[in-house]
């Protein structure tokens, strides 16, 4: 069969190829002389499939998406306490390039604003190699191939550099740099002409949504603390003065680049990219915007769309003494409390089978709650059995020293799921 | 069985008993008079289970925390395009008493900040009544109860209105204020004085996060395009300057209130609350902060948590040249798309059968795509059966006209899982 | 002999008469309907004289002129330092009506932009009477006749007074204003409806000119050291945004009203005022603020304009063992130090005569620097006399009980300088 | 006889040597080596006279100080135009390392901060020699004696020159900058590590107070529209954020440098200085301000200074059919003015003698309305004698080809007054 998803990416394209708003950035000449027309989108999902059109596999500099990644390197690096004391979290409600430095720590508001970027980019590294190494290295595991630098966009850039210069300074005055000015400037120049292709920036995207594991090799390239985090400050900085009106409209943590380039991502689902290089009065690409509301709206990505109705994940199924707890999906809080809700509804003690069999995963926290629950329904006096052919829910300790009485395990059978 | 989460609040309540940092707000006497120590928590999930702990039936003026649901109501009265004319959506970094008017416009930056609330109020209520008696209804839809307004703190708190009737002829001075300044002051300050108890702050809270249902009565209080809006504005705004931390570090979108309340939301999750009067720098309860940061930790309640492992909702089981893609849960887009990646795996043409018996619900966009895949495997010689015992597909046309040869559907039959 | 003044002011205004840019202030009936082609200019010096040219004798409401009067009335009333603590001097750089409160003390900047100048008038008066009695009473004083309110005005500006109601309720919510803020706002708009000509403004402003001496009546109706502070403020404050344009290019301290009214001030020399209602971009009167650039220009008006060559006011003659010092002019530091300076070159001892015959006046300094010489020579062994018919040193006391030898004093003799 | 004004300004440093608040600047070496204790001050009036007191001959490097008079060079250099082309005259109310550019031309606001200064460095200097060259060159010029440069101090301060570097790349961004930035601020940093002492600053700062006259040499360094520019910006934006207080607190002009020194200035009197090195918490000398404040206490130094009650200038002696007009000092608007007042009041027509024996200097505009006021007596019928023994009014054409009857000029005669 012909896969539908790429068929409505083509579509949508399609429908929004006569879009000629806009102008491509003229600061330098080697982004001057992009090709205007060129737009290409592509979504790879938490499994790692990737669905693309138009063209996605054209190659353009990074630029300012490079900073959330960058930033993610310099929270493995260097460790949260150590990046948050030096670049802050809070939203700045100004433009790109503004100073936007906090009153008294004078440090710049967020990593999605230059000034940020930059004092990101020199907390990045470790002992062996240089900064630039490390992200290209980093960037490349990400994407899952190889990628290089533009070294005609990065020179042409760095002769423009006055304001990152200027914001390099400002920050070495104030001591949030540490480190050569020029140098930095230099290897955030070099950050920023990393060339990716949409696709490439999906799959970059996807490894945030799935809380740091590369979708594709499997991977886990970050802790999903430090994913989250990136996330997190995605949505609140990543638009800059547009940070709310996006949220609300199109929902879908985003970060733009001047060269045409945009990202979007929603935990547990997907990164989503597009590529288009004309751009808007806001400075993001014109049709990439256009791509995003489409899939907002045509497809409920939201990360506040709650339109699909309760999810239901516990079944309960009586007959006679025997109470069968069914699970299903990812066990998480909202599940674990739904299964307590109803243990707590058992009467007179009997027999409970608890049903993993459809369990894909238990979250640290519903692997809790399910086990405290069945610590105490045994408490009660229940006979508890579980049913975990898959090992959703290895050394079933109750916590108490107490195992379910009968646990039905098969580990050599192979999963009919996968 | 005692369900064990009112014992884990419990716990968290006393953990945090000790807590006794910051003040009562002290501008008015009625709220100065507040008992300092009075604690309470409450959770609500979007099933419409609440568990409570401390002093949660306690009643308290709810101040800003009426902000967001009248921000819901005026949507509801006036239409999302009436609403966002006159009050905008983006995070204005300041403090909550700002002015933060936005430059050409001059409307308030969101509902959140007090210019912003003030100009909300004014656009609440239809032809019949006053607008704090069209909130007062609203707001007891939403916590299932009669609630009433402590007409002490407000009459009160309106002797000490200054800056409010400031902000009011300043909104009336830019025409973004329809009606009599000292009216709309006075009508926004019975609004802030409603009474409710952390108990009705959660149930209401749910009511958001379950996309407008209201939890326990099965109501539907606002369109889900209205749920995800207020949603999303109080993840950009309703921390004020503190939006970006928050966020970041505890994750839940929140707001909270001069009289020591405090609601988060977690969308399809949970609606959460917390009351306690003591003050932090930030004008925030004290210990209503630290029980949201324990909740993010311990639960890993977090907007962008991702640490639940992969959300694996389609099986495959092949057997011959029968085929079946069992589906599990809520089928939105990330289910649809792994079910079409799989079924555009398949190769010669044979039985097709889709197993939506343990499906929960379809969003419209897993419907479509569902539905989609079908008509394509059809298309390509295959025989589509579908299995959906509780109607979850209703309809089930491909698009072209043509239904699956076979449905497996026992209406009649009691849903097991219910 | 017809004086050329009025004519040379004559030709200003007829060469400034075409020109129609700007518009009529709008916003409230009673000034929109102002004839907007009027135009008029005066000149008062601080020896009384008036030279008026155009429509000088029309009446329209004085409007933010209002501010620097206003100012000297609640400096006089309370004091200096009473005022200044709810009142700053710092220039804002913005616009008259933005709020600029000061950070920690919320003081409004100073008195010349709205918000200062409603806290100046909660400030003006005593016991008896209104504050708008006691206004209006001063303004009478200034200008030399008896002054009215034109009520169609005032009643019609208060209906729109809602930035300025804004503005009070914000000054009152930090406690910045005492009293009713609704009575406040009221009475600062009555203030702003006082009808005044061009004549009047340059009467009253010549009285700050003159060091608070009211040039025609010769009444002292405050300190010099009040007009002193009412004069640096202006020139600092009066013209918002434009100031230091304005200060470099015209060098007159001035403040403008909404109504087309314009005054300056050159402190020792002359009080200035034009009126011609239609008003530029930045709310001043368009053909006014040519009027003085005109009067910066030709007559070399400007605060620190110094193209007049050296004044030189002591000359010495010897004759044999006698020295005479003439003074001239007003004796001030600068004339004093000459001199004193004149005086330490003086080497064997002989006889002084100081020749006071055409001086006007000794400041202070001036006659103690004076005297101090005198001492200083007589104890170098010098017979010293002094001249002085008009009696323009009285009770030459050297400091050390001496005086000088001879005084030629004529009190009885008419003053032929007179 | 010993000159009394050393005297006082002996007692005032005596007075203030034990103000031992504030701390020497800190963030070189070679400012925090400075020996915090040294105290000097200085006098000089356009007359050429200095008085001195403490250490006024001590060396220290001129830093911010160097501002007005680079701007004056760059003003001789560029002319008017091109300088407020590039650079503003608006007070920025922000401190002095504020970047404070203006809204959309990005133009420095005003020369007195450091952007402004850069940019002004900028301007300064003709085709042969270097910027730092030029600005040695033309301190020397105005000091009236050959000054260096500290080579330890610039060399320093360049080193920790990053907040300037930063400035100078984002001009260089917005090109308000030409040429290379590096170059730019180290010669900007030379400038300001040019070797002064008390008494050269008071000399080159009375160079403006005698509108551009070096008060020693005679020679003319600027023209007076220059100085009259210089003396504007330095009252409006000298202070920085302290300007309000200083203008009506103190009255003079004023410009203070970090390492301690401080300069004023009253047009047409005195340029001052003071020389201490330790700070207050605005970054100015502590005991420089308070020099300043005795100074304009004690001398009535104020730039709005009106307390010398009326200057009167003019004369009328009547005998029969003949009247003299005396005049004196210099006739400037208000003296001619004041004459012409006088001659308006002449009926029936007979001989009017206008006598300048006591007149130091006419200015332009003095002039020319006393050639107006004899033309038109003449023209009534009167005849018309000027005395003029030292030519105070060469070639007195009323302006219609007629002459003064009579006129007594005995250029040969010597000049008793001199």
């Amino acid at each position: 069969m012909k896969n539908p998803i790429p068929d409505y990416l083509d579509e949508v394209i399609t429908a929004l190829r006569d879009e000629h708003s806009g102008d491509v950035a003229g600061y330098i000449p080697q982004l001057a002389q992009a090709e205007p027309n060129v737009f290409g989108a592509a979504i790879t999902t938490v499994k790692g499939h990737t669905y693309a059109a138009g063209d996605s596999d054209r190659l353009f500099s990074i630029q300012s998406i490079s900073k959330p990644f960058a930033y993610a390197a310099a929270l493995i690096d260097r460790g949260m306490d150590r990046v948050c004391q030096t670049v802050g979290v809070e939203p700045s409600g100004e433009a790109f390039n503004e100073l936007s430095l906090e009153g008294e720590t004078h440090r710049p508001k967020n990593p999605m604003i230059n000034a940020g970027a930059i004092a990101t980019h020199s907390l990045v590294g470790t002992s062996g190699g240089t900064r630039t190494e490390r992200l290209l290295e980093f960037f490349s595991a990400l994407a899952g191939r190889e990628l290089n630098i533009d070294q005609d966009v990065c020179g042409s850039e760095f002769e423009h550099a006055h304001r990152n210069l200027a914001i390099g300074h400002m920050l070495k005055n104030y001591t949030v740099l540490d480190g050569d000015v020029h140098d930095i400037v230099l290897g955030y120049t070099q950050q920023c002409s990393i060339l990716v292709s949409a696709k490439d920036l999906s799959m970059m995207t996807a490894t945030l949504a799935a809380g740091g594991v590369q979708p594709l090799t499997g991977e886990r390239l970050m802790e999903p603390g430090t994913a989250r985090q990136v996330m997190a400050v995605m949505a609140g900085a990543g638009m800059y003065d547009f940070a709310g009106e996006w949220l609300t409209k199109v929902g879908i943590p985003a970060k733009s680049g001047v060269s045409g380039g945009m990202i979007g991502v929603l935990p547990n689902q997907v990164g989503i990219s597009a590529f288009s290089p004309r751009l808007d009065s806001h400075g993001n690409s014109h049709r990439g915007r256009l791509v995003f509301e489409r899939l907002s709206a045509d497809m409920g990505m939201h990360l506040f769309g709650v339109d699909q109705g309760n999810d239901q994940s516990v079944a309960v199924e009586a007959d006679g003494q025997d109470v069968t707890y069914h699970l299903y999906g990812t066990v998480q809080f909202l599940t674990a409390a739904d299964l307590l809700h109803r243990m707590s509804a058992a009467e007179a003690p009997g027999h409970a089978v608890i049903d993993a069999s459809r369990v894909d995963a238990f979250t640290d926290v519903g692997r809790r709650m399910t086990l405290e629950g069945m610590r105490r329904l045994n408490l009660d006096g229940w006979e508890i059995s579980l049913r975990d052919p898959f090992g959703r829910l290895p050394d079933p300790d109750f916590g108490d020293g107490n195992y379910p009485s009968v646990i039905e395990h098969r580990p050599g059978q192979p999963d009919a799921r996968g």
